[in-house]
């Protein structure tokens, strides 16, 4: 094997997802609804596949889609999108992150991004011979009603060779959803170093008030110079159509296009027709949304309390960090093995998502997803309570 | 950009289906079928939608599908395949060659193939920070029925450095099905210097008697050390659905998995499913599917005599090579420029196939895609004749 992926080992999702089906657990690990989203929108697929929908789309993205999002762009992030010159549409959120950074990184490169993180980021710098600079999220504490980050931490990790900073908002795992404010000061720091960003936001439309989704490439400083990923996974609960696209200016959609083109080249077609049929859904999709995963957060939330673990309360995406540092296991490891084999539960151990420096501060963590209908969700606080 | 992109423009294909467009052009260029593969197939894709497989699939593949690929190796190259340890299901064949490359390849590698190539090769070996180095197939002559090469050229190739050979059988775009002994020497040479084969053969279905395509894997001397790729959308005429694979012994399939992972996590869960039923389709399916495309060659090859054309008989793949040398063009793609826009006939301009140094070999030729309906092979043939 390469060097390059000698230094990892199997995502932990795949692990996971193998140990929950082993044991029987009841699976709160991986991200993936045990819901489909809605009836018309698996019907366009279905129709587009009837109809013959069913050759190559352009390697940009079918041109309809491509409209559908900058209309969805408009309507929702005030975000002004050319269909034709700052849109490509990928296979998955996950190929869109390793376009922009093959398109946009060099070897030597420094990329920051912010601990506990999606491991791709990780192992996509690895790939492109760059190197990652991280900067932790902290926990909320008594000055902060949220997870934070030390400004000074943030300043530290630029250099000359910096060129990417990676922003997730809402953010896995912790279900931060960075304000305005910090957006303009994170904006500000990267005109200031020339850097450019890479806004992962599928979670965009799981957010609960008062927290509010801000589209990073709207605050001004960020415009010209961030790169918007996104996909339909999360928002349709449809993650297994695996249709997600990149928003940028037309010189940076160029240089990740000539790497898109040479990744997968183009998407499934049948799928693109139905994304486009699904980002022109009502306003009332989008807020039942949120409102559905607000009802699930509290359910989760409070489970999680009764069964004795100290849950952090998300504002935005569909995961749950516990601080499982006072109940006696080595690590969140350990833990989530112990909770996958004796309890029956799947929950996915946040240390792999931090870098050698900082990975004690994930091994008193544990995520918990509650993309999951309500009995399942019940099913696995029963579990908790009864064996934790 | 990165440096890496900066090298490539827009892929060909891209280029000449926007002329074909814009042009109102008969579409002979890239490599996608007019018509649709068998209903049954579809009727698969639309069940598994409605029936609720749309959540996220195993990064290594849904399994029933990981099956049918073994199954299917086992029915039409005699090649026995674990479906557990030995496959990876890609979103398309083109992700597939960028994850084996990824996995295997390290940078100041070196990487074999043969000129033309498919110009994801070229884009893939650069991106890793590997060197390619080609060995052109020359065209038949007096003394070759075939496209041949040079065994000094190939054994020249090898080097201290060289860590991977990429095969492409049956050839895009000469159409040429390597033969046993071959694929034999090939296999002597890459044990000589431990160098692993990447066999790109999506279009293995696509062969013509007396040729027969020989899976690499199963020669000998190369059955430890080949990765095989290939994909359901040549075989069924679903190129939009972007199902590929590799096949590999362990060891190499970990590697590649690693990488694969992180680059598109998986792939669309309702089309794993559906090529599951296509790949268990009855032995009629396949054999209808090469002798429809005979059909269609004989009548394109005689469509293009009748133009003028010097038209190469390939022994596979849906692809026609011409020699357009005499004909007083400056060179491929100004042919390829004036036929889009003043015949109105797309085809392939091939020295975008070659590198720098080979080239010139390019310049003499034009490729035609047969994979069309017989109405629109005859109206090309009719514009050809006409306006050429
Ligand atoms: C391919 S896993 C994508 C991310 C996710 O679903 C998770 O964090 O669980
Ligand atoms: C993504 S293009 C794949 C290859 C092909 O179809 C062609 O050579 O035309």
């Amino acid at each position: 094997s390469s060097q390059r992926v000698s230094r990892f080992g199997t995502t932990v999702f795949s692990e996971f997802s193998a140990l929950a089906q082993k044991h029987g657990a009841v699976n709160l690990g991986q991200g993936f609804p045990d819901f489909d989203g809605p009836e018309v929108v698996k019907e366009a697929a279905r129709r587009a596949i009837h109809d013959g929908v069913n050759q190559y789309a352009m390697s940009t993205g079918a041109r309809d889609l491509r409209v559908a999002i900058a209309e969805h762009s408009a309507r929702f992030h005030g975000q002004a999108v050319d269909p034709d010159t700052m849109v490509t549409v990928t296979s998955g959120a996950t190929e869109a992150i390793l376009d922009v950074i093959l398109g946009l990184v060099d070897p030597g490169d420094e990329v920051i991004a912010f601990e506990p993180f999606y491991d791709s980021y990780d192992a996509n710098i690895t790939f492109v011979g760059a190197t990652a600079r991280w900067v932790p999220l902290r926990p909320p504490d008594a000055a902060h009603a949220q997870w934070w980050f030390d400004w000074d931490e943030l300043r530290a990790a630029f250099t000359p060779r910096t060129r990417l900073l990676i922003l997730n908002t809402p953010h896995n795992p912790t279900g931060k959803v960075f304000t305005r404010e910090e957006l303009e000061r994170i904006g500000a720091l990267c005109a200031e170093h020339d850097v450019k960003v890479l806004s992962d936001e599928v979670y965009e439309h799981i957010t609960f008030a008062p927290a509010r989704h801000v589209r990073p490439a709207t605050v001004p400083s960020l415009a010209d110079r961030t790169v918007t990923v996104s996909s339909g996974g999360k928002t349709f609960s449809l993650t297994g159509w695996k249709v997600g696209w990149v928003i940028a200016p037309p010189a940076l959609r160029d240089a990740i296009q000539r790497a898109h083109q040479f990744v997968t080249f183009a998407t499934a077609s049948p799928f693109q027709a139905a994304m486009a049929a699904a980002l022109r859904l009502p306003d009332a999709y989008f807020d039942g949304l949120s409102a559905a995963y607000a009802a699930r957060r509290e359910r989760l939330v409070s489970g999680l309390r009764d069964a004795g673990l100290k849950a952090h309360v998300p504002e935005g995406s569909y995961f749950i960090l516990t601080d499982i540092s006072g109940l006696g296991f080595a690590d969140d490891v350990a833990f989530c093995r112990h909770l996958v084999s004796e309890v029956g539960v799947a929950a996915i151990p946040p240390s792999v998502f931090y870098g050698p420096e900082h990975r004690h501060l994930g091994h008193g963590l544990a995520r918990f997803a509650f993309c999951k209908t309500d009995a399942v969700l019940d099913e696995a606080v029963r579990r908790l309570r009864a064996k934790l």
